[in-house]
């Protein structure tokens, strides 16, 4: 089961609105669709974000009917601002729609319909590349683990964040594989219950142990010598290691610090962004306040609370202990450190070879619901 | 309106499980309902527990035709048993138990009719001094906060966690009363959203400028400059200036200290375990996983996902800034300073002097809805 993928009819994606009470795969038929996907999180989670995005654009080439390049490019150029539109925070969205974008253009001189190949070619070249990246961050996060631990993650970092496997969820995954006897203690996330809704949802059935709390909880459990690793995702990092996450990554970050326990952050190095030096300079989204004061269409405050809503918050570097990317854990100075990571990941990436042809592109098995 | 107050029908209290929806009274009228009130949280908030509690002996008291003091004293020990046994964080339930029993032990040699009289006046005198008490600490405390401070408070420390006008919010509605511009950052508090449901609606009456934030946002907001006071209630501080409070409140004062933010516990004396040398000894309530898993009836994770519900932490003494209590503003350290202000608060009790006949206490006016 993959959490975005292309088909044949559009975009296939888990509307992840609907877990844990139901699985329920929705497609996603034009680029506006996808849009509204987006920024309504059917689809969330850096990566697949990413994913899904690069897929818009090559949904959008595939139907457009312009025979000229020039026009198509200019038709994907309005399909990137759409999409790129949705959600500010997550570098992996922009950086997805410049890579269809320069793949697009590459093709050009071959005309639309190649065009519309190596759209395509390049979102399933992403996503296959997120795939590798995820298995590769997992196996190099694995002997972070020790026997025994009991890990703390926040909102959902596992498969249903990208493509298949998951970042945070993919160490512990790997870990849990390798046999190690671990325990997962899952912040609820809230405002939007990414961790009780989606993380426990994962982890049951991945078969491995773990405990729903409320993000409230995690510094007493650290107190009392229930948490050996923290392990988290990130939505951007920037060049000097800052990190933007859900929000409640940051209070974490300084709960383990406090406690002296480990704060790992697993993410591709797609979600690096060398273009912003520091956290400071990452766009942060702010959500409708009604996502605070409301849960699952219940008010839970008075219904004219003002209430806030940043859905992400920066971590700085120093409360970073490592970053575990596909290209291996990094430790500080992460400035050269991950700009190394990132030049080495693009020398990983490989031709895009195949070109699907238009709306060809072999489906994947049907997700068993 | 008081949170809890006698009516010859029996104790009269706001159902908070029912805020902010609705402002619903409800009347325990036997011993078993004020139990089950105090249990299912219809009432909370040590304070309003303890005199709750205290009423719920003076209940049991009247409710009892025993012509015998032997008889009626055995009676009310057993009360006092139930009525202990329902939570068992708070020591003001079991220092308000002990109060009443004491008041009809000595009432005992003038027969039964006295012990329900001085049942009863015990338990008057009791919500009389917490309220007496949540004067004088937002008296104190108000000095402490300036003009155009953010103030972050945690679950409900407000009017409906006492007799009335409150121990944390009654620092902040003193310093509001003295026109300081201020500003409230109530954390929703999960899982039971006290701060979402029971403060929001409190500070809104009062006219407080305050937004609601989820609890995993206040790193965040401090680490933006957006809080200059952290400000909660207690449930339990033991003799060395330890602290039980809510869920959440431990995590919120190792962040108050990364950031050099003051942090203040505003109780009553009556909330000071002597008893009791250091916060390891603190009984912490484990409440229903269920609690965690749903919110107002939905359930938000896997319906078997195991979920852990400690209902309170505990804070070390070194990260609070100082107490503020009935007797004062009190700073480290802690272990004599607390000993003094118990002892100077006993000294400050008046003698019991009325002795309201049976189920004749006037009754306050009646709560407008």
């Amino acid at each position: 089961m993959r959490t975005v993928e292309w088909s044949p009819q559009g975009i296939r994606l888990i509307d992840q609105r609907q877990l844990p009470q139901k699985v329920e795969i929705t497609v996603c038929r034009t680029v506006a669709d996808v849009a509204a996907a987006i920024r309504t999180m059917q689809v969330r989670g850096a990566p697949a974000i990413g994913a899904c995005a690069a897929y818009g654009m090559a949904l959008g080439a595939q139907l457009s009917a312009e025979a000229s390049s020039t026009t198509l490019l200019a038709v994907l150029e309005e399909h990137a601002e759409v999409l790129a539109a949705t959600r500010p925070t997550a570098v992996n969205l922009t950086w997805a729609l410049a890579r269809v974008k320069k793949a697009a253009q590459a093709a050009a001189v071959l005309g639309a319909d190649a065009i519309r190949s190596a759209a395509l070619a390049e979102a399933e070249a992403i996503a296959e590349a997120d795939v590798r990246a995820n298995r590769s961050i997992g196996a190099h996060g694995a002997p972070l683990i020790a026997d025994g631990d009991s890990i703390l993650t926040h909102c959902n970092a596992g498969g249903l964040a990208c493509v298949e496997f998951g970042t945070a969820l993919g160490v512990i995954r790997a870990a849990h594989s390798e046999e190690k006897t671990i325990h997962v203690l899952v912040d609820e996330t809230r405002p939007f219950l990414q961790g009780a809704r989606l993380t426990a949802w994962e982890l049951s059935r991945l078969g491995i142990p773990h405990t729903l709390i409320t993000d409230n909880m995690a510094g007493h459990f650290m107190q009392r010598g229930n948490v050996q690793k923290v392990i988290v995702g990130a939505d951007r990092i920037a060049a000097n290691g800052d990190v933007a996450n859900k929000i409640g990554t940051y209070s974490l970050a300084v709960l383990a610090r406090h406690h002296g326990i480990p704060f790992y952050v697993a993410a591709p190095t797609s979600t690096v962004d060398l273009n912003i030096e520091t956290g400071r300079d990452i766009p942060i989204e702010e959500r409708s306040a009604d996502e605070v004061r409301r849960i699952g269409g219940n008010v839970i405050a008075p219904a004219d609370t003002p209430a806030a809503h940043p859905a992400f918050d920066v971590t700085p570097h120093r409360l970073v202990t490592a970053f575990v990317t596909e290209t291996g854990v990094l430790a500080a100075p992460y400035g050269p450190v991950l700009s190394k990571a990132v030049a080495s990941a693009q020398r990983m990436q490989p031709i895009t070879g195949e070109q699907p042809s238009r709306l060809s592109a072999t489906p994947r098995e049907r997700v068993e619901v």
